[in-house]
């Protein structure tokens, strides 16, 4: 691992292949390209590998997961590297009665899928499915390696989040929901972001019912060069910092002016002990009020450090940035406080936080694209530039932004390197992972009647036919009574 | 000026401030700090200076402007630097017939505001005044310095331009007309682009009047550092390859992410004669079909070296930057040869083009921000970071992305270092600019009809209130006759 210190001097290193970045992607890349038997360097700016993953050790805390932390079934890439390297993964524990606070009111299920968390009016419900139906079904359209093709892909491309919302939500309920689950996954407003990226993303976290539970499922026990060959695996973003000669061609520099990382700010704030178990709680909230959308239970398996993981996102990550940490800190408290209705809250024994919009080197958590940029821009994400080759989580097909993504794109590039070395063959450069033995993909119990349920609309026009239906049926009673 | 590589050997140089970028608003900083009596040094990438202003110069042609070129009335700073360095401007030759060409028929008009070079269906120009009117009024509901504070700013800045033209065009001509006015004037897709930015955009160019005639009415003749204070002159997306040390605030950083540079690529065609002027045409011609929407004359003032200038925008810049340029000249020649139905277009006898995109130093024109960028970072647009302070035209009040923003930005980032300097006081900073003597802006003679005539919703309540008082007439009148 070089410094930017070394990489300023222009000290020529003779090698295979150079790979910028020590993330995962990059280490995956560089991990292949080593067991192929090259020579391979690691370029890495920050003082530590990992990127966009990041472990902070302290013996108050243990150690905690301030960057990517979840792990899911389906994940199979990631899966078969906990297991080669002997890592553990522990079941995230959801004992407890899940927490939703709305408007300003707490509703608290045993049952984190109860719908009723989230409402008691049948219409909410009934349109919150419709919606998360549409959502599928239009993800299933997507060619996954390459959604810019899909049939609707121009139509879906040139709208916002936003403007579904407004299309498809008739109740404000649902349009709550759908903005909160785009905040806390993206890190940006749902204004920001284009329909085809976020039905991308879905398609490719395997849809939305594995994309809302399973992906958070698991957690891990413990916490200027002269190469042939070339792998960036930095965030597109980054790119701009790195000057080619020659230079990039427009389309890919245009590119990665149009993929800004969305804004998160990640707490994990520590208590005595865990006495929201005590009082029935999971841990786990959904909230309608910032600065935390959404938060969950980070004690350690073994009991250990009770905590909460609270995830600061977009307006709120924006607004809260330029507090102090103990600023913040005091929000967050008061804020599980309120959602809670429980005051223990205010007195934490130990708060950590990571701003990950403030990193230099990688900004977080995401990439996420404007309306047009996937159908201007999509072909160029995985296009080798001379003897570059791009990896890095956002130029996955698979899992694009988790850190299974990142597995699959780091590799993927490494073979496009041994490729082009004529060492394998072009049909060997994506490889189709085997399905994990261990994690098995379970489908998710999909709600049989949700498939059936009319949407808000539909319902209406049941309504509309069936007054139409009595008006006629009146009509033709009179004209009988008439007669 | 340095070039990179003397850059790279981290010389320390001692001096007062240093300017990065040498367009014209690092020049402009520069000349003040130097007027002042300051030590300055300009940083510069390229080889040359000008930033996104480049004139070409070559014996086939003379000279050719292939980046900024256009100055009209109301651009008094950059006007009183032509004063001042004796430049001469010439007014652009707009004699003869303008040319539409929409749905694959040309209309060509004699006076180039002639609405009936649009369309001849009265309701097509209704439409499309309604809409102009409606975004002027918009328009000038924005604090020029704070369009962020405008009471509708969260709401416009949520949806799209394209959203707007959903909402309010009528019309297939309204509908393309803004379209395209989108792509020329930012070399977006009107998609991509926040609605509150297109306001701004358009209030900072004095109105949709102005912002489409007057300012692009003449051209002009002739074609790692030790400082106390820093001046960033480049365009905002190009700080993600500047290291910072400390790293730029959050905000600051998130914000460089979210405004990519338009797609746009300045053709020259040059013919051995002005033919179009003997057909009766002036040159100019908007288009709906690419991949030339706009293009003018550009002959020289003497009437030497005859040329059409033509703007490949958005997606069509998008869709032939990877031709050759033979190739793109072929399809440019073609598509005049259509638009003008005149096969003597066919026949170049040079062409000299440039692709802004693919300017590593700066790309072209300019910024252009999505939905929820100005609201959430339009406040860190001027604000200082330790010791730098930032120009550029897309930090500019008014005509902002123009060569006058240009002007005012880099003159303002100066009288900020010397504020910082306790040379000036705080209320220095902002210079009210006296209108040019030379150059009036003179009212454009705007149609007073345009300000009463009716939008299409307005025609048609009032259609449907004629019908429904024919009803009530003819009831009444039944009823006389029955009785």
């Amino acid at each position: 691992m070089a410094s930017p210190e070394a990489g300023r001097k222009k000290k020529m290193v003779d090698t295979d292949v150079v790979v910028i970045g020590a993330g995962i992607s990059g280490l995956c890349a560089a991990k292949l390209l080593h067991e192929s038997g090259l020579d391979v360097r690691v370029l890495e700016a920050r003082d530590r590998v990992g990127g966009r993953t990041f472990t902070a050790r302290d013996p108050s805390y243990g150690y905690v997961d301030l960057g990517g932390a979840y792990v899911g079934p389906g994940q199979d890439k990631i899966l078969r590297l906990v297991k080669e390297f002997d890592l553990k993964l522990y079941k995230m524990d959801e004992e407890g009665k899940t927490v939703s606070y709305m408007k300003g009111v707490q509703r608290a299920v045993t049952n984190p899928n109860d719908p009723s968390a989230l409402s008691n009016n049948p219409l909410d419900l009934l349109d919150l499915n419709s919606c998360f139906q549409k959502l599928d079904a239009f993800a299933k359209q997507l060619p996954p390696d390459a959604p810019w093709n899909a049939p609707r892909a121009a139509e879906w491309d040139s709208m916002t989040v936003k403007e579904f919302m407004d299309k498809e939500c008739w109740t404000s309920l649902a349009r709550k929901m759908m903005g909160l689950l785009t905040e806390i996954f993206s890190g940006s407003q749902p204004e920001e972001i284009s329909f085809l990226f976020y039905l991308t993303s879905l398609n490719s976290a395997q849809g939305i019912d594995t994309a809302m539970s399973g992906a958070q499922e698991m957690k891990f026990v413990g916490g200027s060069m002269q190469a042939k060959y070339v792998i960036s695996a930095v965030p597109p973003c980054l790119l701009h910092g790195i000057l080619f000669e020659p230079s990039l061609p427009a389309l890919k520099m245009q590119m990665i002016q149009r993929m800004p990382m969305g804004s998160m700010i990640k707490t994990v704030t520590y208590y005595e002990t865990a006495f929201w178990k005590e009082e029935g709680f999971s841990g786990t909230a959904l909230s309608d009020k910032g600065p935390v959308n959404g938060c969950m239970d980070d004690t350690k398996p073994d009991g250990s450090h009770p905590a909460i993981v609270g995830f600061i996102s977009s307006t709120h990550a924006r607004e809260l940035c330029e507090m102090s940490p103990e600023q913040r800190k005091q929000a967050v408290c008061k804020h599980y406080a309120e959602i809670f209705q429980c005051p223990e809250f205010l007195h934490p024994v130990n708060y950590v936080e990571l701003d990950w919009s403030a990193e230099t080197f990688s900004g977080g958590y995401g990439a996420n694209l404007g309306p047009g940029v996937l159908t201007s821009y999509g072909r160029e994400l995985r296009k080798p530039f001379c003897q570059v080759y791009f990896a890095g989580t956002e130029t996955a097909v698979k899992w694009s932004g988790y850190m299974d993504g990142a597995v699959e794109a780091g590799e993927r590039a490494a073979r496009q390197v041994l490729h082009a070395m004529g060492k394998i063959s072009e049909d060997q450069i994506w490889q189709e992972e085997p399905p994990s033995i261990d994690f098995p993909l379970t489908p998710t119990e999909a709600d049989p009647l949700g498939k059936i349920l009319p949407s808000i609309p539909q319902l209406l026009y049941f309504l509309l036919a069936f007054v139409v239906l009595l008006v006629v049926l009146a009509a033709v009673l009179l004209g009988v009574y008439l007669s």
